[in-house]
């Protein structure tokens, strides 16, 4: 049964979800909402997911929304099928959802703010708010020193392998290195420098990057 | 083994571990955590909970923060014991994920802004920013809105069994109704008070204000 995601696949929690799904091997394909049509505002997408956004997920006759419990849903549904992106004991699973809180509260809403003014803004003529901007600047640059300190201790966020908690940071930042050129962000500590280099090198992700490329809306493994 | 939570039991975020604790029956202590004295802030706890928050929680040699991880783990690891605050498949388990995640993203930051505002800033003193307030109440009651139609349909947010979905909003809604006057937000919706009502029945919701009230450190069951 292949995964049917409602999504938008320039934007960033659709793509957690794509992520997840190609790192497991399991296909999936896209029904596009337009953004930028305010598709997800339509009642009928509403009756759906009532917040109005993507990704919202539909498995058979199973259906979800938010991305990271989507991910977690998938990552414990085919826990013995590719890369184990959950954790094999509690513990394990406990610290990748610590993370996974982490990125969703302390880390979403700062690249939110910079990618909402420094990128989404603009591209639809708008000026962004530059005030808001060096705020959310000063205050990710704090949560990755932290992150920076915890890379010192283990290779991944949560322990020594990739696990979601790697992953959920990875669509976001993207813009933010990317279209928002704040690299500078990354480059600046050692330990996340060499952590970002190796999350994206993953195959997944520059499948996710190229499927969003070329506006493609199926995967199959 | 007695969990230790690092805490401060007049906060939410420790409450909700209480909470989770008392409802599954398993001992723990409070080892004080004096947020007014800015005791999260020093170095000795932000080694422990980097973010300077609580709670932060020991149990033998395991260590986690981030109260919504905590509970997860606690449900999970003691899923016989007491009530299933989870859910017994995996598509059960992933719509309590989606509620955890909906309250610390849609819910909790509304929340934060009216007790912040309207209770924590006025007790030292200083005067909270009213159209913060006002802009606050207004989205929250369209997040409660959802809420409503999600209780019509099932009689908690997660199924018709008490989760962790519901659980999760208990200690700061206790202070919305409460401290701040706000029991309309719950009151002028039909479901969502039918609901309210019936969850802060519960006898583990009693036992955590006699605790925040009585300032008792530990709970045995
Ligand atoms: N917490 C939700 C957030 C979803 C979200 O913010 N989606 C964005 C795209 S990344 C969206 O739909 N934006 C359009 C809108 O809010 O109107 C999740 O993780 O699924
Ligand atoms: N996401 C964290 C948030 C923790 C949090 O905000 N804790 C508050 C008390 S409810 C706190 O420590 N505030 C003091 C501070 O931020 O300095 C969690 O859920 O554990």
């Amino acid at each position: 049964m292949t995964v049917k995601i409602y999504g938008f696949t320039p934007a960033v929690c659709p793509q957690r979800v794509m992520l997840c799904l190609i790192e497991k091997g399991i296909a999936f394909e896209i029904i596009p909402v337009d953004l930028q049509k305010l598709e997800q505002k339509q009642p009928n997408y509403l009756s759906k997911q009532p917040f109005g956004q993507v990704p919202y997920v539909v498995d058979g006759d199973f259906e979800l929304y938010e991305s990271r419990a989507i991910v977690r849903y998938y990552a414990a549904k085919y826990a013995d099928k590719g890369p184990d992106l959950f954790g094999r004991t509690l513990e394990e699973k406990a610290l990748v959802d610590q993370w996974l809180d982490i990125e969703a509260i302390n880390f979403n809403p700062l690249v939110f703010s910079i990618v909402f003014n420094l990128h989404v803004l603009p591209q639809s003529g708008a000026t962004g708010n530059a005030a808001e901007v060096e705020a959310a600047v000063e205050k990710l640059g704090a949560v990755l020193d932290i992150y920076d300190r915890q890379l010192s201790k283990t290779k991944y966020l949560a322990g020594d392998r990739f696990t979601l908690a790697d992953l959920t940071h990875i669509p976001a930042t993207m813009y933010v290195v990317g279209k928002c050129g704040l690299s500078q962000l990354i480059d600046d500590r050692e330990h996340v420098e060499a952590w970002w280099k190796d999350i994206t090198n993953r195959p997944a992700v520059k499948r996710v990057i190229s499927m969003v490329d070329s506006n493609a809306l199926s995967f199959s493994p």
